[in-house]
């Protein structure tokens, strides 16, 4: 049974385009433009806060920001996603991957985070890009739905894939403790594209550099979760990596998570997005829902299964939140 | 162990675009009026096996003819898919949706499959999309990622999806009726989006209408295979209907699978297409580490674990086959 006094909730996306005073504060900014102005990143964390009371904010930042802080020369591109001209082909390409110093190459984030401290009074949660998903934008050059060059680097040219697996898994790990540094009161990894592989995959060429980064960061005393859109398959195989928590994608079951995580690592999640942009009665039936099935876990934060979509309605989320405060504690006991 | 004394093999869209002389033969002629044109469609469905040696031709239609053929107003696009004008929106759709007798309204399917049970030297697979997959299409209007209108109803008009899954259970029957008697040897029902649904909305909103299905087609006595992409998650649902074959996706462990299909299903799939697109040791690694993988089912049958991509070298497949051919059965042994 839960054992949450309060059900805290946040949502993945919570500050961006679904926001109209994002999109008024940002204007036409490129994404990590923005992210590199303290001022305007703080403001843009702090909307979704202010607006729907959520417990958590959750840094302005990209996944991408630390690769592309040294010049590996990948940028994004409105309405398509990270895009490079020169993806990563071999070992050689390992050279436009070093040097990565959060305090030097990203100083940007941590001023953010100090910004953020000083006037939050929710936890403030950092993030980064899990080793996976940062390699595939890397070697596919741009967003894919098949992962091709990828896989065939994987199986073809395992040894330059590995190379490239540990120097990101190295990354990673520089940016979640420059941000711990900075102040973050928790960190979540997003392998937004892992849910693409096979378990055989997950497990062979992925796992132990997640397995790295999680380790290392917990020597660092805050609480790591993961995530992964597509991953009900992988769950067994996130169980074996010792995070503290895992979000749930929408379509897992909780009480069949739980059974496969364990019921000492806090679950997240899984509304599914979609719900928010029906009505809402369909949004709070099925806010309900993962209330009752979230009972089997000891500490549980209320959740979307990935992130908000940009279609939704605002006013929406307000409800939600609402309806999680004032219902949760009693649904879960 | 596997007792196959061969190791079959087909592959999911074998016939299509991935073919040069399926591009020939159809030139520019939209899909279904190919479809229509027992000849053509004869034509086209032998061109893989003559090609390739495979074991099953599969019937060359889709999963919208009944549904076009009754005049519910889909058309398929080139390049987009499945199209209305008029999504099914309220019960009253329903009667765009009457009169489904596939020996009025698809005799050319059953001439097709009457002109090649006289030609083809190996069995004859026919197939129908599912209730859900075929209703996505309905309500959506047109391909999705997103499934929201689906869900909407789904969730908030529960007994319109359900008349709409009723009555698309009862023409997916009918439609695999009359294939079994013009004379398919085996059928196979695609729910391709299935994956997209929650544990929970599959076994409230979806199984009991595959289950109806499935039951009435076994008293046609044919073996019945069900397949869906990124349906890992959803194995224990699927293994709760009494199909006679499951088809992996390429993300399932296919021991995992079989503990919890049970081993005396017949197991198909799962090798990765996109290692198909890549070289060809990565590709002949892969199928051997199915073929090994595949020795703790009884009856296993070597295919992708989705259907074949349209950028894919026939060369490629031609070189599969043959691997599977001479290297199965003592793989599996």
């Amino acid at each position: 049974m839960g054992t949450n006094l309060t059900t805290p909730v946040w949502f993945m996306r919570q500050a961006g385009r679904s926001l109209p005073e994002y999109r008024a504060t940002k204007g036409t900014t490129n994404i990590l433009d923005a992210i590199a102005e303290p001022e305007l990143a703080a403001k843009i964390t702090m909307q979704p806060v202010e607006r729907y009371g959520v417990d958590a904010a959750v840094l302005y930042s990209d996944i991408i920001v630390p690769v592309n802080s040294i010049g590996f020369g990948i940028e994004i591109e409105a309405g398509i996603g990270p895009v490079t001209k020169s993806p990563y082909r071999s070992e050689r390409d390992l050279t436009r991957l070093e040097g990565f110093d959060p305090f030097v190459s990203t100083p940007y984030v941590l001023e953010t985070i100090r910004l953020l401290k000083s006037r939050l009074e929710v936890p403030l949660i950092g993030f980064a890009g899990a080793p996976f998903t940062v390699a595939s934008y890397l070697i596919e050059g741009r967003p894919t739905r098949t992962f091709e060059a990828t896989k065939a680097m994987m199986y073809g040219d395992g040894e330059t894939f590995k190379r490239l697996m540990e120097r990101l898994s190295e990354i990673t790990y520089l940016s979640l403790k420059g941000q711990i540094e900075a102040g973050v009161d928790a960190v979540q990894i997003f392998d937004s594209w892992v849910g693409n592989l096979s378990v055989y995959e997950y497990a062979n060429f992925v796992a132990p550099h997640v397995r790295y980064v999680v380790e290392r960061v917990k020597e660092l005393n805050v609480p790591i979760i993961h995530f992964g859109t597509n991953t009900t398959h992988l769950l067994g195989e996130f169980a074996k990596i010792p995070t503290d928590g895992v979000s749930l994608e929408n379509r897992s079951s909780i009480p069949e998570a739980i059974e496969i995580l364990g019921s000492d690592r806090a679950i997240q999640g899984n509304l599914d997005p979609i719900l928010c942009l029906t009505n809402e009665q369909v949004m709070i039936d099925g806010a309900k829902r993962v209330l009752l099935e979230s009972r089997a876990a000891k500490r549980y934060v209320f959740n979307l299964g990935h992130g908000v979509l940009p279609s939704t309605d605002p006013i929406m989320l307000e409800k939600l939140v609402k309806f999680v405060h004032e219902n949760g504690p009693e649904l879960r006991s």
